[in-house]
């Protein structure tokens, strides 16, 4: 279990050290030689570079853990049988530990430029109502952080199943969530992901921590819709218990 | 049946919430700071997000269903014996149906914006000439999508045969997809899709309804040109029916 | 030879419609709100276009043909013993009529918008000197064009060798294409594929006509390097003849 | 030996070819009928250039060298027994004769170019301080490219591990390259590579080459940390030395 749980912690380092830090050093640099120009990756390069953290750490350490990096995705595949019942703490306890430490060093990173200050920047957290990048309302949050985490699980579950062909699992699996990334990030700044949502919650201030709660429970609950519904949806008359991401 | 009709419907539903809501939510999002700088997706991103609803969801579901997601593909599908005849209006009822709902998915979470409004958007609906993103002629919409779908159908029949590598459909027919955005967004805002074009152009007015005919025609069209050229120009000496996409 | 020979001219009208249209098309679309915005796809997805039509369609027809849609690599295939003689010319036949085919619909489709005009607008024609995107020297451009085609080469060559994995060579071959597109747009528009250039030249005036020798021999030099030196390289014990992209 | 070392100064090449030519040439290309239009790729594309360069000569010649290209990877490969000790030097002198030959054709070719010069450009340079593309002090940029370093080694040698999916390799490897620059171009231009860093610094005055010292030293010692820690975090009962990425 040691080594699962090092696992989990290092991929969600790594997923919240690689998205979330591409969107605070990388997603606005202006041109010096014409501030009408961002030479910085915008909203595709930070969907991007969530998505190839988790396909790149899922190869590498998917087949030791399943590759699950977010507690939204172990919930997930607790319901839907995949994982067992007493990992589920462990797990998402590293996840949030590894997620944290990832803000820690893009924290001080960060603080190796003039004039950087992670409230006023925001951080790369995630916010609805006046915290939403474009400004939309909680409902519209709450529903948009469900929906896409539950399409999430269903490309996890699906792309993961025994029926699928192998191997392509973290290919699908990353490139959801770059998909996911593309549709959300004006919304949300797009969760899907507690761990990620608590990793740099800490280190922008008060507001939001106040507002981290539905980047908590919308996860979750979109995780745990589509964890019910996939082996009702498309049962398979075999059982395939703790099937794993990277396999 | 049942079980493959909803992974037709979730499929589709996914590609209209993915393609179309990123091109609703993220295409165009001016930055707080310069109203010259677009931090959003643009034409590459909203290409990427299609391609990437297919990539994913033809892993997750294509063993089940054979990822269609379009009742062109299911046409060419149908014409080159790939699916039996008996399933081909099950399968474009569910596709219709599937990216229906992602359209009111849409509406619902864009309208938590102060502002927004469907018609005024566009709402990712397909058009030709005034309609036309970048002001092409019914003619040249016309061409465009029969030529691109039959391009994608082309490319779904010989990347699904059994001579071609295995396992690698799925990429290949999503990057299609992708590929086929990056040509003609400006042209017709791509179809290739009746169910696309159909899912989004309910919530939009009048006008988006009175031009959707064009896309219903000609990607059924181009996809019919494929379907029975495929089996004429590459024959395979053994019959190979119902082989799927995601296999 | 008839079925191979029509996978070449299908894949080869694909890489120029999909290249060059993406291009003509999509590179450049200016906001109707700011004209300071580019909502086009730029030199990025120009890249990731080209790109795109070579990994697609290797999957879709490279297990028939071998995938090259370009006479360099057919060259260079045959000179590193992968392609038989008699097929040479052929193939370069097939690839310059499925390129200048998908150079007429890429004309017949962008005059369906007002005020196009092939000759102005460059129509995604290659150039040096004045006629180079950012201003590059003749010389400059043979450079380019001769060592971007021998990377081609090599990479196509390796990752069709026998002893490297099964499956990937086109993900491998297109993505090649596309980091080729990346380095090189402003230096030529880039050609590394003397059917590419000659598909959009005959539509575009004299002047891209006059220069287009350049991305002929070029090409062709580079691909003639690769193909000599890649058996002395990087030898294998075991003779493999005419053993194919798609594979 | 030879055939190996041929393959690590071919790959290197490439990289640095690519990855600092894409930066150099096609960074930005304003457009010619309004400079506050950037044609070119932006950081974007550079991440995606240096990425496909490792993606697509790890599938090339991979198999014949381990396609390593890079002497903090080979460092990390000897610590955790993928390569044997008497490789390294060699292999690392083969890749800064690659790097430094890929660095003399970008500067020949950007000479034909009217107006160009290295020094001012930057000629894709790393730098800290002054010379850090968004001004990053150095503790900043070591931390960044020790910690960046260290995630590529996790990445590179859990793909290539027995017990991941085979294949795959060269495409998480790659896009594990393409994710770290989206990450920390802003910061140092990103390095994680001393041939890298060492191929263009020979070209742009004496200030890149006052700078090197911290694009060696901290690649290395990320590297090393990554090649000590692995085997301990992630041990495996049964040997396996010089397991090559290729494979």
């Amino acid at each position: 279990m040691t080594t699962r749980l090092a696992a989990e912690l290092l991929g969600t380092f790594v997923l919240v050290f690689g998205g979330c830090g591409s969107a605070v050093f990388a997603a606005s640099v202006l041109s010096a030689d014409n501030p009408n120009i961002n030479m910085g990756i915008g909203f595709v390069g930070v969907a991007l570079a969530f998505g190839l953290t988790v396909l790149t750490m899922a190869y590498a350490v998917g087949h030791i853990s399943g590759g699950h990096f977010n507690p939204a995705v172990t919930l997930g595949a607790f319901l839907s049988n995949r994982v067992e019942g007493s990992a589920v703490l462990p797990y998402m306890v590293a996840q949030v530990i590894g997620g944290s430490l990832a803000g820690g060093v893009i924290y001080v990173i960060a603080s190796g430029r003039e004039g950087f200050s992670a409230v006023e920047s925001g951080f790369a957290t995630n916010g609805y109502g006046d915290r939403s990048p474009d400004g939309y309302s909680l409902v519209a949050v709450l529903v948009a952080e469900a929906v896409l985490t539950a399409i999430f699980l269903w490309i996890i579950l699906g792309s993961t199943d025994r029926r699928a062909p192998q191997g392509f699992a973290p290919v699908a699996i990353g490139l959801a969530l770059t998909l996911i990334h593309l549709i959300s990030i004006p919304i949300s700044n797009t969760s899907v992901n507690p761990a990620r949502s608590l990793g740099v919650a800490w280190f922008a201030g008060s507001e939001p921590l106040m507002q981290v709660w539905a980047f908590i429970v919308a996860p979750l609950v979109g995780a745990a819709i589509a964890g019910f519904t996939y082996p009702l949806l498309f049962p398979d008359e075999s059982d395939h218990v703790l099937e794993e991401i990277g396999s």
